[in-house]
């Protein structure tokens, strides 16, 4: 495990010699007809621009985009910014570096998390729901995925673990919005809550950083998570066919409206409490995270765009 | 406090002896040139046309839209329907009624729900909110309305308590949510809670039907229950100016969206708690009673318009 | 199989002995508490309300909802509307009915609009999609279905076989269209025609009406068509990865954006072209079908509430 | 009061001393853990960055964001713009520096523009709604505000004195559209038009430069207003409650939409009235000085955001 | 000119011989195969079903949908509501009955508005559109269709004489806003006040009744009133084409929006004020009508659907 | 013809001498009042920056915005761009420069495009479809602007022959579309695709760049298109007038919606097969051409903001 220099420390006129992640990479051509590199370099604090002049091929050949790569260079200035002039490039396997400097991290115990997940799936009255999510639990790749995945690329809980916290958080609340209200079939929601994000294990890559894979953009992770689902469902045995499609439509409708992206808005009380529990957790957390960032002086963040307001600090 | 048969009872033949409420009056001409009357009565259960071939200066001296009338009448039908001949109609004092024949009201004691709210604005930590709930409790007619309001003319807790109702359950949904994330000011969030919906005192009338007041249709309950709260707030001792506007800040965001009516969206972590947590209520009570009422054989409901789409019943 | 009095040709005063489908049933009471039934009769003429004062129990017991049911019964009239006075009602198994008569159908020959379509997969360059569709046509259960099934409930292409039609229609056009532009691949786009709507096999029932199934109406038929391609995608040897993500992006996709049900929008070429090619004939054979039951007189249909307009009849 | 060299005229390689507005003030930390500040500096023509190594906490301690500051730096350049190091910073009195440098102003009389608004309300016919502005007029305080304040931060009359001038041209096309229209109440119509943007006062900070206040975040101006309203309303002696309420309604309504923040939407004749008028002052205004600030070559405006088209110049 | 027995006077029992408009005609078959014809009878107070059992094929052939009709016929009932049963229909001339019976007329002198609208163009400054306006004044057919058209079938103005009055209220308007503003070219505003929906000359019939004409409901009246200038534009010697691009562009832009029909929004300050006077006016005018006819006792109208609210009466 | 050095290939300290298109130029001042300009230089390959110091009114009067001009200057860097120093401009004849040089092209025959477009409207079988287009061919200009004219300004086919191109493309799909359905009249159908954009002729100016003519902005290319129908149509003897309006019919509804741009939406079997061959040309092209050039690594393309989503590269 190499030692690490970070990209906020970078000085015009030092001398770089260190582990980055290779985030963009374009070829480009000299006047001369040779060509060139532009490449984008990363950590955990940020990023800086670089350009490879020479030994082009070679160093093409030796790490792809999303790879980590040791870095030679010089660092300069180009039109107002840093650049790096980079000397020399060469993969690094992602196993030799330590991935906390490039990506961000939960906070909280992981392996806490989930014990307490897995302890309120093992209070489970509901032997259908208890059988699926023992197999589910029994699933290794399935659980290191879990304890690992962030539950989205930018907009909330977006670092490893950050799905295990989510969906934790989710699960304390529909417990108790779940007794809260007579008739909720509360094994049915906690079942929606475990499983209504599973698709992101395998909508997004979290490897060197967090960034869509294809099937994540091809099919979203609503679809992938209910195609897990249905493997899971098929050894079960005798689970009731009603029950497996008012379970697969916690997942189908957890996004509230068509026009986020749910095939079908929720139809069943437990679905309806599903998507608003998703959204206070998603909100309270991006809110928390944004305040958290914010450098405005006085009582109010900068314009959050999305949410179209400046929120009050306090 | 007379005897009473239902709208719902008659029969094409009867004779009506009974007190309902006048709920529309229209005034039309017979080709004579001589005035008759379009009447709709109403109790509980349902309403029923009528017209008022004689009399009519003297019946619509006597009674004016939105009173109780003592009624005369004889069941025909017209056009395929049930129609009152009225031979007499006389108005009857409110107090001479069963307001219950004539509003539905909430099935939970009120007096047990109002204690609860108090105990639980009595366990608040911050003096100026306290000191201003004191207030609040001790103005009897403030009391008195809160425990007979309903929450909404049509859509959820439309009946009478049912703002009280509504308004509890949240207030034990706050203490949940609120405990749940560090951070939250739970006396604030409390207090937004019993006081998001006081406009609707004013906004309603609910003496002996649901209906919109004037200053209702033309000031909304957002902008009365801010007047009824800045009344209170200056009786308060030094409340704080910035407590003052991040609470009124409650009332005004509470619809979570200009398109819904409120002025400006939440700002506030606890503007955001309540916003979810009013809907969260209103949806689950507004969905549970449509699928009680609901009819249809099989595991759907009927179509709901608001909604747009079927609910399952299981 | 019964002869067939349609739903048409009743008139006030007839005896009815016949076979209807029992669309609605609602049980209501009378004053003395005793149970009778509203029931709704329908065939592929129309539907006419009835109800049945006695022997409720027994009736009840007799047939479900959507249920062929032999009537005896006096048609009379009900607040301007015909109605049966029902005295005997039995349900009949669904082999003895013509379903013609209560369902409509297309009036081409659907054997003939298989073969066509299993003609054109036949000639598909791509082993691996060749493979799949040879697999669905050897399921003789999923064929025949499809040689029934309808398009929709009420839109378009909604009767027996319509589904087969739409995409036959749509198959012919994806070839020229396919063949229009360079670098579409035109396997990929046909088998994306084929299967976009399969889903519907599951989403709607058609034995003796169209309506959604439970399952249709909690999960869609893009949930539903991307497992039943799941099933057969495994059985296919070494089908590719990326190849199965592009084809289930196909289903995915369809509906053009996410408000109108798609969890994702078209992200390739031949996503979009399927995208518009399913519109095309969609509205192509909704306007043909309003238009042909247009009885203004003059140059316009009525108004036309999804496409917001009047058509020109010329 | 200081003399003045302004943003728009440094120059690289200057040594500065000079009076300007704090707008933006954030502390960083160098590598040695010790802090520094990035400012930034304004005033009417324009805003500078800049940087404090040394005496940070003095400094800091010395002015807060919005306050005026004597600044001593030299002009250099950072990353390709002109960057200010601070040497000395130390807060100026507001009243020690000459407003008109840091913030643009209405061109017209405001004295004269008031004179001419009392006037017009001095011939009010209503009067309640005479005696509700004469006590508005007496208010000191209010008349000095309301000869001051701006109409918005950006959209329109941004300038001091710029509320009034609105309010007046609203005031004089009020009396022709209203004159033109028979059965108009004039006089609610005026009122509805003075008070309807009175919430800026108090929405809006504008003694160093235009901005949201938390209260304006918090409440918005017409919740504001409201209050400043009910306040006066509370002094008139017997001032009907319809009519506060039709007037209240002016104010609430006054945007037209929900979606524009009126929790209400225009009810009475004069509502209505009230709303257009203000849309025409606004835009015209808003096009006015979009079209006067141009630098386009050509019979058209660059691309105007908001309004989403180019505008003709003519 | 016959006497007329109105709509809105007939009685079950009565026999009919009077003239109606023909608004509707549907060919039906009885069970023997033999036609029919529902009909539906208009005048001025409403409309009435009818059926027509014999001599169908004289009577088609006799008088079509739009024809004014000599019916002779018995009032009864059908399913609860009035029906004529026809015995003999037979058409007549317009220019036999009185329009007056059929169609509602603006309250005001058409000479005396279209007098005041010509005195106003008479004053333009500009001597290309004054000249414009000399040859529209000069087409003796667009005078006469002028002082006839109603503004719209249903919305506002929905009158003969309608279009003028709305064009005479709009000009008068203008006068007053564009002396408001300085730097408004008045003649280019009164123009296209007076131009802008010349089109719903063409787009509506409104002979014997108000209804969109084929080429209203293809091109609509933007369109076609633009082709009415450009024929008079190139009558006028020496147009300057930049003039005549402004003035069209006034008919482009006057709904405001593309959504509201507008190929082009507002981009001068004249077609801006066009857009809002067209606005007032029309709002105004509708608001009253609706208002005029409510029959609902208290303080409020019944519900607007398309305004989306109840409107105060006063 | 001059050769010509692009601005991709400038370097800073060359010295340049060649023609450029003045893209923009504003006039400013300096400290001591005098004059100087910011020009914006470009060619096919980009655009740069220039400031004119002395000699400003000469060059002033030497070109406008929109002229070709041969450029001695400097190359030099301002706040990290290039920007050069011009030492003198002059205004260059359109036929003097290679057009080729400005503006891109299409890369296919636009003689054997328009040759075939031609034999298309030759088999015509509509006798007034076919002598309207024998009018517009044997108009020079017209087919001669229509062989150069883009079908846009940056959406799609945004070069010269681009219009022809996409008409072309769309001709042959309504041939294929159009015959694959009875009933559609597929002389209309393709005399609407061909006219549907001819507006887009005066619409755009194409002769050193595209952009938006005065009349374009004002009129928009729907209301210019019909405008130069119209005149053809009155040419053309005895052409139907309910044929003309059909005709109309299909230019101004080919936007599909009013949102759009089209004052009606398409009500005719016609107008929307053309509304959804000109979707799917339009967005064929588009996407070809944004995939063409993007410049990422991996599968996917960067962000398109109009289409919102990543696209698949394959």
């Amino acid at each position: 495990m190499m030692s690490k220099r970070f990209v906020s420390e970078l000085v015009a006129g030092d001398a770089v010699d260190d582990v980055f992640l290779l985030a963009e990479r374009n070829v480009a051509h000299k006047k001369d007809g040779n060509p060139f590199l532009n490449v984008t370099l990363a950590d955990r604090t940020g990023q800086v621009k670089g350009v490879v002049w020479d030994q082009v091929e070679r160093i093409l050949a030796a790490a792809a985009e999303g790879d980590f790569v040791h870095v030679r260079a010089q660092v300069g200035e180009y039109r107002g910014n840093l650049q790096l002039v980079v000397k020399d490039m060469a993969g690094v396997p992602a196993d030799q570096v330590d991935a906390a400097d490039f990506l961000a991290a939960t906070t909280r115990d992981v392996t806490k998390m989930m014990d307490r997940l897995q302890e309120m799936t093992g209070r489970m009255q509901d032997p259908h729901l208890a059988a699926l999510f023992a197999l589910f639990w029994q699933d290794a790749d399935f659980v290191s995925d879990f304890m690992r995945a962030p539950a989205a690329k930018m907009m909330h809980h977006a670092y490893i673990g950050g799905l295990l916290e989510h969906t934790l958080s989710m699960a304390v609340l529909a417990e108790m919005v779940g007794s809260h209200y007579s008739g909720v079939d509360r094994d049915m929601l906690l079942a929606g809550v475990i499983l209504h994000d599973v698709g992101k294990l395998r909508e997004l890559e979290y490897t060197s950083r967090i960034d869509y894979t294809d099937q994540g953009r091809l099919l979203s992770h609503i679809v992938i998570g209910l195609a897990m689902l249905d493997e899971k469902l098929k050894q079960v045995p005798d689970f009731p066919e009603t029950k497996a499609h008012l379970l697969k439509h916690m997942l189908v409708s957890h996004h509230g409206e068509r026009a986020f992206g749910s095939p079908e808005p929720p139809k069943t009380i437990e679905a309806v409490l599903l998507n608003y529990i998703d959204e206070i957790d998603s909100r309270v957390n991006s809110i928390r995270e944004f305040v958290a960032k914010d450098t405005s002086e006085g009582n109010w963040t900068s314009y959050h765009r999305l949410l179209e307001r400046h929120l009050y600090k306090k």
